[in-house]
Protein backbone atom coordinates (compact mmCIF):
# COMPACT_ATOMS: atom_id res chain seq x y z
CA UNK A 1 0.00 0.00 0.00
CA UNK A 2 1.31 3.56 -0.85
CA UNK A 3 1.90 5.93 1.84
CA UNK A 4 -0.71 8.59 2.77
CA UNK A 5 -0.48 11.74 3.82
CA UNK A 6 -2.42 12.96 7.02
CA UNK A 7 -3.50 15.68 4.66
CA UNK A 8 -5.29 13.17 2.38
CA UNK A 9 -6.53 11.05 5.01
CA UNK A 10 -8.64 14.17 5.73
CA UNK A 11 -9.87 14.26 2.85
CA UNK A 12 -11.37 10.63 2.51
CA UNK A 13 -14.00 10.97 4.74
CA UNK A 14 -15.42 14.44 2.84
CA UNK A 15 -15.47 12.38 -0.25
CA UNK A 16 -17.19 9.59 1.17
CA UNK A 17 -20.19 11.83 2.46
CA UNK A 18 -20.19 13.93 -1.08
CA UNK A 19 -20.65 10.44 -2.48
CA UNK A 20 -23.41 9.27 0.36
CA UNK A 21 -25.10 12.46 -1.23
CA UNK A 22 -24.69 11.59 -4.78
CA UNK A 23 -25.52 7.97 -4.23
CA UNK A 24 -29.76 9.06 -3.44
CA UNK A 25 -29.88 11.02 -6.73
CA UNK A 26 -29.96 9.67 -10.03
CA UNK A 27 -26.20 10.39 -10.77
CA UNK A 28 -24.03 6.79 -10.77
CA UNK A 29 -20.74 8.08 -12.17
CA UNK A 30 -18.86 10.64 -10.48
CA UNK A 31 -15.34 12.21 -12.08
CA UNK A 32 -12.61 13.81 -9.97
CA UNK A 33 -13.79 17.46 -11.73
CA UNK A 34 -16.80 16.92 -9.95
CA UNK A 35 -15.31 16.21 -6.74
CA UNK A 36 -13.16 19.00 -6.69
CA UNK A 37 -15.70 21.44 -8.19
CA UNK A 38 -17.97 20.38 -5.09
CA UNK A 39 -15.56 20.63 -2.16
CA UNK A 40 -13.47 23.76 -3.69
CA UNK A 41 -9.99 21.47 -4.23
CA UNK A 42 -7.99 20.79 -6.92
CA UNK A 43 -8.84 18.01 -9.35
CA UNK A 44 -5.27 17.35 -9.39
CA UNK A 45 -5.32 16.30 -5.64
CA UNK A 46 -8.74 14.47 -5.87
CA UNK A 47 -7.84 12.60 -8.85
CA UNK A 48 -4.07 11.29 -6.88
CA UNK A 49 -6.43 10.67 -3.73
CA UNK A 50 -8.80 8.65 -5.79
CA UNK A 51 -6.13 6.36 -6.93
CA UNK A 52 -4.58 6.00 -3.94
CA UNK A 53 -7.77 4.11 -2.24
CA UNK A 54 -9.65 3.16 -5.70
CA UNK A 55 -9.27 -0.56 -6.48
CA UNK A 56 -10.24 -0.08 -9.71
CA UNK A 57 -9.39 2.41 -12.48
CA UNK A 58 -11.89 5.00 -13.77
CA UNK A 59 -13.32 5.15 -17.65
CA UNK A 60 -12.39 7.77 -19.45
CA UNK A 61 -15.13 10.23 -20.02
CA UNK A 62 -16.85 8.46 -17.93
CA UNK A 63 -15.77 8.92 -14.68
CA UNK A 64 -16.21 6.31 -11.33
CA UNK A 65 -19.29 4.50 -10.30
CA UNK A 66 -20.43 6.52 -7.18
CA UNK A 67 -21.33 2.73 -5.53
CA UNK A 68 -17.91 1.14 -5.99
CA UNK A 69 -15.97 4.34 -5.24
CA UNK A 70 -18.20 4.61 -1.56
CA UNK A 71 -17.23 0.86 -1.08
CA UNK A 72 -13.59 1.72 -1.90
CA UNK A 73 -13.90 4.54 0.41
CA UNK A 74 -15.51 2.88 3.48
CA UNK A 75 -13.04 -0.08 3.26
CA UNK A 76 -10.14 1.59 3.24
CA UNK A 77 -11.21 3.88 6.42
CA UNK A 78 -11.95 0.69 8.21
CA UNK A 79 -15.81 2.04 8.60
CA UNK A 80 -17.29 -1.20 7.96
CA UNK A 81 -15.44 -3.17 10.64
CA UNK A 82 -16.11 -1.49 13.84
CA UNK A 83 -13.89 -0.33 16.94
CA UNK A 84 -15.46 -0.22 20.25
CA UNK A 85 -14.27 2.82 22.23
CA UNK A 86 -15.01 4.56 25.59
CA UNK A 87 -15.77 8.01 26.69
CA UNK A 88 -13.59 8.94 29.56
CA UNK A 89 -15.65 12.10 31.28
CA UNK A 90 -19.37 12.22 31.01
CA UNK A 91 -19.58 16.22 31.08
CA UNK A 92 -21.18 18.35 28.22
CA UNK A 93 -19.32 17.50 25.54
CA UNK A 94 -18.66 13.34 26.58
CA UNK A 95 -22.90 13.08 26.98
CA UNK A 96 -22.87 14.62 23.39
CA UNK A 97 -20.77 12.00 22.30
CA UNK A 98 -22.63 9.28 23.91
CA UNK A 99 -25.61 10.82 22.39
CA UNK A 100 -24.46 10.70 19.12
CA UNK A 101 -25.85 8.14 16.60
CA UNK A 102 -23.62 9.08 13.77
CA UNK A 103 -19.90 7.71 14.99
CA UNK A 104 -21.68 4.41 13.78
CA UNK A 105 -21.16 5.51 10.33
CA UNK A 106 -17.32 6.05 11.02
CA UNK A 107 -16.93 2.59 12.21
CA UNK A 108 -16.60 3.86 15.70
CA UNK A 109 -18.71 2.40 18.57
CA UNK A 110 -18.77 3.85 22.16
CA UNK A 111 -20.12 1.07 24.37
CA UNK A 112 -19.59 2.77 27.93
CA UNK A 113 -18.66 5.88 29.89
CA UNK A 114 -16.67 6.43 32.70
CA UNK A 115 -16.92 9.50 35.40
CA UNK A 116 -16.24 10.22 38.98
CA UNK A 117 -19.50 12.18 39.57
CA UNK A 118 -21.74 9.69 41.60
CA UNK A 119 -25.08 11.19 40.08
CA UNK A 120 -23.96 9.45 36.98
CA UNK A 121 -22.64 6.69 38.09
CA UNK A 122 -24.57 3.32 37.52
CA UNK A 123 -26.85 5.23 34.68
CA UNK A 124 -27.18 4.79 31.18
CA UNK A 125 -27.14 7.58 28.07
CA UNK A 126 -28.16 6.13 24.45
CA UNK A 127 -28.15 2.42 26.54
CA UNK A 128 -24.28 2.90 27.18
CA UNK A 129 -23.77 2.71 31.18
CA UNK A 130 -21.39 4.87 33.23
CA UNK A 131 -19.15 3.38 35.23
CA UNK A 132 -17.07 4.99 38.17
CA UNK A 133 -13.74 5.73 36.77
CA UNK A 134 -12.08 3.67 39.63
CA UNK A 135 -13.27 0.59 37.84
CA UNK A 136 -11.45 1.29 34.45
CA UNK A 137 -9.14 -1.00 34.83
CA UNK A 138 -10.88 -4.25 35.23
CA UNK A 139 -13.52 -2.80 32.49
CA UNK A 140 -11.50 -1.84 29.90
CA UNK A 141 -9.97 -5.23 30.29
CA UNK A 142 -13.60 -7.14 30.47
CA UNK A 143 -14.90 -5.48 27.41
CA UNK A 144 -11.48 -5.07 26.00
CA UNK A 145 -11.47 -1.88 24.19
CA UNK A 146 -8.69 -0.03 22.58
CA UNK A 147 -9.60 3.45 22.20
CA UNK A 148 -10.69 6.10 24.58
CA UNK A 149 -12.23 9.26 23.98
CA UNK A 150 -10.75 11.80 26.43
CA UNK A 151 -13.26 15.30 27.83
CA UNK A 152 -11.78 14.91 31.11
CA UNK A 153 -10.81 18.28 33.05
CA UNK A 154 -7.29 19.41 31.78
CA UNK A 155 -5.88 18.73 35.31
CA UNK A 156 -6.45 15.41 35.29
CA UNK A 157 -5.91 14.71 31.92
CA UNK A 158 -2.23 12.92 32.00
CA UNK A 159 -3.11 11.28 35.37
CA UNK A 160 -6.04 9.49 33.65
CA UNK A 161 -4.22 9.22 30.45
CA UNK A 162 -1.31 7.05 32.67
CA UNK A 163 -4.38 4.91 33.74
CA UNK A 164 -6.05 4.52 30.20
CA UNK A 165 -2.52 3.00 28.73
CA UNK A 166 -2.22 0.55 31.80
CA UNK A 167 -5.38 -0.40 31.14
CA UNK A 168 -4.59 -1.73 27.92
CA UNK A 169 -5.69 1.38 25.84
CA UNK A 170 -3.66 1.68 22.36
CA UNK A 171 -5.07 5.07 21.04
CA UNK A 172 -6.51 8.31 22.75
CA UNK A 173 -9.01 10.68 20.75
CA UNK A 174 -7.57 14.04 23.31
CA UNK A 175 -10.40 16.63 23.38
CA UNK A 176 -8.34 18.00 26.43
CA UNK A 177 -6.32 21.23 25.11
CA UNK A 178 -3.15 19.63 27.02
CA UNK A 179 -0.33 18.10 26.09
CA UNK A 180 -0.56 14.30 26.25
CA UNK A 181 2.91 12.39 27.55
CA UNK A 182 2.60 9.13 26.38
CA UNK A 183 4.96 6.04 25.17
CA UNK A 184 5.56 6.09 20.90
CA UNK A 185 3.76 2.64 20.58
CA UNK A 186 0.63 4.85 22.02
CA UNK A 187 -1.74 6.93 19.23
CA UNK A 188 -3.08 10.37 20.07
CA UNK A 189 -5.08 12.60 18.15
CA UNK A 190 -5.47 15.80 19.69
CA UNK A 191 -9.03 17.87 18.67
CA UNK A 192 -8.13 21.20 20.65
CA UNK A 193 -11.13 23.55 20.15
CA UNK A 194 -9.36 26.51 21.61
CA UNK A 195 -6.59 26.45 19.14
CA UNK A 196 -9.16 26.42 16.51
CA UNK A 197 -11.20 29.36 18.14
CA UNK A 198 -8.33 31.08 18.30
CA UNK A 199 -7.97 30.77 14.45
CA UNK A 200 -11.09 31.93 14.18
CA UNK A 201 -10.99 35.17 16.12
CA UNK A 202 -8.08 36.28 14.54
CA UNK A 203 -9.06 35.58 11.19
CA UNK A 204 -11.95 38.09 12.30
CA UNK A 205 -10.10 40.41 13.82
CA UNK A 206 -7.95 40.51 10.48
CA UNK A 207 -11.14 41.12 8.20
CA UNK A 208 -13.12 43.44 10.96
CA UNK B 1 2.66 43.12 14.15
CA UNK B 2 4.91 40.06 13.03
CA UNK B 3 3.20 37.51 10.84
CA UNK B 4 1.51 34.39 13.00
CA UNK B 5 1.09 30.95 11.40
CA UNK B 6 -1.58 28.91 12.39
CA UNK B 7 0.60 26.35 14.02
CA UNK B 8 1.93 29.05 15.90
CA UNK B 9 -1.63 30.25 16.55
CA UNK B 10 -2.72 26.49 17.29
CA UNK B 11 0.47 26.26 20.03
CA UNK B 12 -0.59 29.62 22.22
CA UNK B 13 -4.08 28.27 23.70
CA UNK B 14 -1.51 25.23 24.90
CA UNK B 15 0.91 28.35 26.33
CA UNK B 16 -1.85 29.60 28.31
CA UNK B 17 -3.03 26.83 29.39
CA UNK B 18 0.17 25.63 31.08
CA UNK B 19 0.83 29.06 32.57
CA UNK B 20 -2.34 28.82 34.38
CA UNK B 21 -1.00 25.89 35.80
CA UNK B 22 1.93 27.47 36.70
CA UNK B 23 -0.17 30.52 38.47
CA UNK B 24 -1.95 28.30 40.75
CA UNK B 25 1.66 27.10 42.07
CA UNK B 26 4.43 29.34 43.76
CA UNK B 27 6.37 29.38 40.69
CA UNK B 28 6.91 32.72 39.47
CA UNK B 29 8.95 32.98 36.70
CA UNK B 30 9.23 30.37 33.18
CA UNK B 31 11.57 30.01 30.44
CA UNK B 32 11.30 28.49 27.11
CA UNK B 33 12.92 25.54 27.72
CA UNK B 34 10.54 25.00 30.51
CA UNK B 35 7.56 25.38 28.39
CA UNK B 36 8.95 23.05 25.86
CA UNK B 37 9.46 20.32 28.20
CA UNK B 38 5.98 20.56 29.38
CA UNK B 39 4.20 20.67 26.23
CA UNK B 40 6.32 18.42 23.98
CA UNK B 41 7.51 21.25 21.71
CA UNK B 42 10.62 22.78 20.64
CA UNK B 43 12.68 25.49 23.05
CA UNK B 44 13.44 27.17 19.94
CA UNK B 45 9.73 27.30 18.84
CA UNK B 46 8.29 28.67 21.57
CA UNK B 47 11.74 31.56 22.08
CA UNK B 48 10.05 31.75 18.32
CA UNK B 49 6.30 31.86 19.67
CA UNK B 50 6.98 34.16 22.87
CA UNK B 51 8.89 37.20 21.46
CA UNK B 52 6.19 37.30 18.85
CA UNK B 53 3.22 37.76 21.24
CA UNK B 54 5.06 39.18 24.32
CA UNK B 55 5.19 42.89 25.07
CA UNK B 56 9.16 42.52 27.09
CA UNK B 57 12.17 40.81 27.17
CA UNK B 58 12.61 38.09 29.52
CA UNK B 59 15.60 38.53 31.73
CA UNK B 60 18.49 36.56 30.94
CA UNK B 61 18.77 32.89 33.58
CA UNK B 62 15.38 33.93 34.84
CA UNK B 63 12.97 33.52 32.19
CA UNK B 64 9.51 35.73 31.73
CA UNK B 65 7.10 36.65 35.19
CA UNK B 66 4.01 33.98 34.59
CA UNK B 67 1.53 36.96 35.21
CA UNK B 68 3.01 38.92 32.73
CA UNK B 69 2.96 36.16 30.24
CA UNK B 70 -0.76 35.20 30.54
CA UNK B 71 -1.65 38.84 30.10
CA UNK B 72 -0.06 39.13 26.68
CA UNK B 73 -1.16 35.77 26.06
CA UNK B 74 -4.63 36.65 27.07
CA UNK B 75 -4.51 40.50 25.19
CA UNK B 76 -2.64 38.87 21.84
CA UNK B 77 -5.56 36.32 21.67
CA UNK B 78 -8.14 38.77 21.86
CA UNK B 79 -9.77 36.91 25.17
CA UNK B 80 -10.44 39.81 27.13
CA UNK B 81 -12.73 41.66 24.51
CA UNK B 82 -15.38 39.06 24.19
CA UNK B 83 -16.95 38.24 21.17
CA UNK B 84 -20.96 37.11 20.65
CA UNK B 85 -21.77 33.93 19.09
CA UNK B 86 -24.87 32.01 18.18
CA UNK B 87 -25.31 28.41 18.17
CA UNK B 88 -27.13 27.30 14.68
CA UNK B 89 -28.94 23.21 15.15
CA UNK B 90 -29.05 22.66 18.73
CA UNK B 91 -28.80 18.96 18.70
CA UNK B 92 -26.35 16.99 20.90
CA UNK B 93 -23.32 18.92 20.27
CA UNK B 94 -25.41 22.07 20.07
CA UNK B 95 -26.41 21.66 23.12
CA UNK B 96 -23.11 20.73 24.68
CA UNK B 97 -21.51 24.28 23.39
CA UNK B 98 -24.44 26.34 25.03
CA UNK B 99 -23.87 24.32 28.43
CA UNK B 100 -20.51 24.23 27.92
CA UNK B 101 -19.24 27.14 30.69
CA UNK B 102 -15.26 26.77 29.28
CA UNK B 103 -15.94 29.58 26.21
CA UNK B 104 -15.79 32.40 28.47
CA UNK B 105 -12.10 31.83 29.22
CA UNK B 106 -11.21 31.72 25.44
CA UNK B 107 -13.55 35.06 24.99
CA UNK B 108 -16.23 33.44 23.31
CA UNK B 109 -19.73 34.47 24.58
CA UNK B 110 -22.81 32.58 23.11
CA UNK B 111 -26.21 34.49 23.29
CA UNK B 112 -28.82 31.85 21.98
CA UNK B 113 -29.26 28.87 19.75
CA UNK B 114 -31.29 28.15 16.47
CA UNK B 115 -33.34 25.25 15.32
CA UNK B 116 -36.20 24.12 13.72
CA UNK B 117 -37.57 21.80 16.33
CA UNK B 118 -40.67 22.97 17.89
CA UNK B 119 -39.71 21.14 21.05
CA UNK B 120 -36.43 23.11 21.17
CA UNK B 121 -37.98 26.74 20.09
CA UNK B 122 -38.43 28.99 22.94
CA UNK B 123 -36.99 26.89 25.37
CA UNK B 124 -33.68 27.57 27.32
CA UNK B 125 -30.63 26.01 27.74
CA UNK B 126 -28.28 27.24 30.50
CA UNK B 127 -30.11 30.92 30.20
CA UNK B 128 -29.65 31.03 26.38
CA UNK B 129 -32.66 31.41 24.72
CA UNK B 130 -33.32 28.94 21.67
CA UNK B 131 -35.23 30.29 18.68
CA UNK B 132 -37.10 29.43 15.05
CA UNK B 133 -34.20 29.04 12.40
CA UNK B 134 -37.06 31.08 10.46
CA UNK B 135 -35.98 33.76 12.42
CA UNK B 136 -32.57 34.01 11.86
CA UNK B 137 -32.26 37.45 10.01
CA UNK B 138 -34.18 39.57 12.23
CA UNK B 139 -32.69 38.15 15.69
CA UNK B 140 -29.44 38.20 14.42
CA UNK B 141 -29.68 41.82 13.47
CA UNK B 142 -30.98 42.67 16.52
CA UNK B 143 -28.40 41.08 18.89
CA UNK B 144 -25.52 42.41 16.18
CA UNK B 145 -23.61 38.86 16.51
CA UNK B 146 -20.61 37.96 13.89
CA UNK B 147 -20.22 34.35 14.82
CA UNK B 148 -22.15 31.44 14.07
CA UNK B 149 -21.15 28.11 15.73
CA UNK B 150 -22.77 25.82 12.88
CA UNK B 151 -23.59 22.16 14.26
CA UNK B 152 -26.68 21.57 11.77
CA UNK B 153 -27.34 18.14 9.70
CA UNK B 154 -24.86 18.59 6.32
CA UNK B 155 -27.44 18.37 3.86
CA UNK B 156 -28.71 21.87 4.68
CA UNK B 157 -25.27 23.11 6.08
CA UNK B 158 -24.94 24.90 2.60
CA UNK B 159 -28.22 26.58 2.75
CA UNK B 160 -28.17 27.56 6.27
CA UNK B 161 -24.57 29.23 5.58
CA UNK B 162 -26.15 31.37 2.93
CA UNK B 163 -28.92 32.45 5.34
CA UNK B 164 -26.56 33.53 7.87
CA UNK B 165 -24.10 35.37 5.46
CA UNK B 166 -27.38 37.33 3.94
CA UNK B 167 -27.91 37.92 8.06
CA UNK B 168 -24.32 39.46 8.65
CA UNK B 169 -22.59 36.56 9.92
CA UNK B 170 -19.06 37.25 9.15
CA UNK B 171 -17.20 33.88 11.18
CA UNK B 172 -18.46 30.61 11.11
CA UNK B 173 -17.22 27.68 12.94
CA UNK B 174 -18.36 24.55 11.25
CA UNK B 175 -18.83 21.57 13.11
CA UNK B 176 -20.86 20.00 9.85
CA UNK B 177 -18.25 17.50 7.61
CA UNK B 178 -18.94 19.47 4.66
CA UNK B 179 -17.09 22.09 2.61
CA UNK B 180 -19.25 25.65 2.61
CA UNK B 181 -19.03 27.95 0.21
CA UNK B 182 -18.17 31.58 0.92
CA UNK B 183 -17.21 34.35 0.11
CA UNK B 184 -13.62 35.75 0.75
CA UNK B 185 -14.99 37.93 3.41
CA UNK B 186 -16.37 35.49 5.43
CA UNK B 187 -14.10 33.63 7.75
CA UNK B 188 -14.55 29.57 7.90
CA UNK B 189 -12.66 27.63 10.45
CA UNK B 190 -13.82 23.79 10.34
CA UNK B 191 -13.58 21.63 13.06
CA UNK B 192 -13.95 18.44 10.99
CA UNK B 193 -14.42 15.34 13.83
CA UNK B 194 -14.88 12.35 10.89
CA UNK B 195 -11.68 13.33 9.27
CA UNK B 196 -9.82 13.24 13.08
CA UNK B 197 -11.66 10.16 13.75
CA UNK B 198 -10.01 8.81 9.86
CA UNK B 199 -6.60 9.60 11.22
CA UNK B 200 -6.51 8.21 14.29
CA UNK B 201 -7.69 4.51 13.71
CA UNK B 202 -5.54 4.71 10.11
CA UNK B 203 -2.61 5.35 12.99
CA UNK B 204 -4.20 2.30 15.33
CA UNK B 205 -4.50 -0.13 12.60
CA UNK B 206 -0.50 0.42 11.93
CA UNK B 207 0.15 -0.14 15.37
CA UNK B 208 -2.06 -3.26 15.40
Amino acid sequence: MEKISKRQLERLPLYLKYLYSLDDTSIDNVSAPMIASALGLSTEQVRKDIQLISSSNGKPKQGRNVKELIEDLVSFLGYNEHDDAVVIGVGHLGQAFMNYKGFDKFGLNIVAGFDVDSKLIGTSINNKKIYDLYQLDSIIHELGVKIAILTVPSEVSQVVTNRLVNAGIKAIWNFVPTHLDVSEDIVVENVNLASSLAILSHKLKKID
